[in-house]
């Protein structure tokens, strides 16, 4: 559908007098509202607070004391639980802070130091490149930007990375040494992995032998309705032959406290023993005791199922809202696009090309945060500048419909002010 | 005093028989004792259980809900606290997770991958050079050997470490990038840095202008009796116009709990400003609900004034009965000497030369694990081999001494062989 089909100059006109109308009473509202992070809500927050009311000790099932020294790749108990999230064996899982993205962030640091495997450390090279599904997560972006990294866009689709284009790039080129993926409700479009992506992933050729799949599984539990399953990457990994090929991360940031739960991530057994050698030397242990509550606390897979249908129940009413706005405003006029996700913390809104900065910009102006535009491709740089990212979940229901209904307003206004001047 | 002075070659071989014989009757107990590590014992880790007695909220004094993301270098009320005892600004302090080592590995990182202050970052360096004051500490030393950095031997003195030497050494040769420094309570030595090491350290003309002290102040307040000060080594560097050399660290690892605790770093405000720039990408943030219990329970340098002297009226008899039995046992005989430190967790224990490995070796045969021989000096090797680290926090009192007598019997039995062989 093109732009405002249907619409004659006249009527466009009018409409966007009627639209700064709309707008202008909006501004003299002095909204103060914000969309832009992925942020659990105080309500959600809630549900996590019995994690503290325990009187007992804290001594593990194996007898170790948490509040001493021991044991850098984490408790048993919490062990567990990560590999009943990510679909591996206990021994495969090193647990630590409440930072995934820290443990993304190191294991960065190990292969540019280190190298990985007896290959050559990629701070030794003379470049480093990395595949960047997009639109992504700004700050997966932001960290290959802090190591100098060229980034290659990665067009994602709907059952995830353009797999043509990453097959084909990194077949040639030995520079390539890895990939960003969430394959459960992609940030910020939702998008589940398919089977086929996944097999693809595990199985390609890769020219350098140190190519490496950073599986960012933030969101591997966070349904919204039905309950979602992915490929196992780690087996078929093995099964392709490149065992060692996936680095799995995963967290309870947005199962328990955002910032304050427990991270973990998840390998083949010989990355596992060579990762926890160099975390050896990093730090005696993670804090045993934020581990030995949580798994008190989430007790299993079953307890975590039970608990997410929790969050669940907060969450859809927000992600309905956001999708019902979008539809009663800006269906039919060929302006926007935007994912209805079965789960995970954003939505994604691809706007009339060359708009969404100033959407983000007018949106700013009425008291509404959004994410910067931009900000979920590489460089900060959307090369159509179409994509918003929606985050729905942190602002109370009746705030986010207000943030909603001026977003809409700004899309309008944004593409009726280009395309009237064009 | 010469070894075993005014002793007759019949008098040690008699002598020698009688340590055999009380040295099976120990291995005849199957005794299972540690010494090796500085760990708080389960009546110091009790002190501590009242942080987790809390059902309030988690509103830190500026409003941020620590249960959700934000602040990455911590919260106010644990700034204030780090700020006290390392007689800093609030602004000066960076709050982590719980560990300060795994600060210090950072610190390293961040100078390896992106330079200090516009400097060649580290690991394009043909080699770097690190001052490493021995007996040390072997987590220091391990963190260097990851690194591949070669590590330079300062023998340690009663006050901190031989400052001509260090003086000399870092005014010649620009690989030299930074000197490890415990200054109070020293690991193992449990010496404190006088006011003139410190001006010393702070004031010496250094070729590389990226040299850095890193100043690992883990016991500040682990007082066993009277409360020791150092001069301010932020203070001296700033008046001697190198405010950026130094970088402190502290954790409440030996306050509260070991591995659960809360750690921070300070520095000046330009290098607090760089290294928040790239822990902003690191990580979103720490663990501040763990900060905000801690900061409840701690609530100002009185208050761990308070604490610290529960841990030093169980630390103090521990200490004493080492001294007390060394001292028995060992005391005009020549073949060996110790340090009676004021506070920290170590005893440092000198052993006739060449025979530190073989004691240690003869206490494992006994059941007593210390703290392998070499391991406070650099890769693990103390070129007279004499230096035993004790590490008397951990066993209860009555183990300790056991562990102390078959300590002394093994010290005798390793001197006596070596000479009567000789």
């Amino acid at each position: 559908m093109s732009v405002y089909e249907g619409f004659s100059k006249q009527q466009l006109i009018i409409r966007k007098k009627e639209m700064e109308q709309r707008f202008s009473c909006y501004r003299k509202q002095n909204l103060k509202l914000d969309m832009s992070r992925g942020k659990p809500c105080s309500e959600q927050l809630d549900l996590s607070n019995a994690i503290f009311e325990y009187n007992g000790d804290f001594i593990t099932e194996e007898g170790c004391d948490c509040r001493n020294y021991g044991l850098p790749d984490g408790i048993s108990e919490m062990k567990k639980i990560f590999a009943e999230i990510l679909g591996v064996g206990s021994e495969n899982v090193i647990v630590g802070n409440s930072s995934s993205l820290n443990m993304m962030y190191d294991t960065f640091v190990r292969a540019y130091l280190f190298g990985i495997n007896g290959c050559e450390p990629w701070g030794r090279l003379e470049k480093v490149r990395f595949l960047c599904p997009s639109p992504g997560y700004d700050r997966h972006f932001a960290i290959c930007e802090q190591f100098n990294m060229d980034m290659i866009t990665i067009p994602m689709k709907e059952d995830g990375p353009d797999m043509d284009m990453v097959e084909e790039l990194v077949r040639e080129d030995e520079l390539i040494k890895g990939i960003w993926c969430i394959p459960m409700y992609s940030n910020p479009t939702g998008a589940v992995y398919s089977d086929d992506v996944v097999k693809r992933l595990a199985g390609m050729k890769t020219k350098a032998a140190d190519f490496r799949i950073f599986w960012d599984n933030a969101y591997a539990v966070h349904h919204l309705y039905e309950e979602n399953k992915i490929l196992n990457i780690l087996d078929e990994c093995q099964k392709a032959g490149n065992a060692d090929r996936v680095y799995m991360f995963a967290s309870t940031a947005k199962i328990t406290f955002a910032g304050s739960g427990v991270a973990a991530m998840a390998s083949s057994l010989d990355n596992v023993r060579q990762i926890k050698e160099k975390i050896s030397i990093q730090k005696i242990c993670s804090n045993k005791i934020n581990q030995f509550l949580h798994a008190r606390f989430l007790k299993d897979y079953d307890g975590i199922r039970a608990h997410m249908e929790k969050h669940a129940k907060i969450l859809r009413p927000k992600f309905e809202a956001v999708s019902d706005i979008l539809s009663r405003n800006l269906s039919g006029l060929g302006i926007a696009s935007w994912t209805t996700p079965r789960g995970g913390y954003f939505i994604s809104l691809d706007v009339h090309e060359g708009c969404a900065k100033k959407v983000v910009e007018k949106a700013k102006e009425a008291g509404v945060t959004l994410t910067p535009a931009g900000a979920t491709f590489p460089y900060g740089r959307d090369p159509n500048d179409r994509n918003i990212r929606i985050a729905p979940t942190y602002p109370p229901l009746e705030e986010l419909k207000s943030a909603v209904e001026v977003l809409c307003i700004c899309v309008e206004l944004a593409v009726l002010e280009k395309i009237l001047q064009d």
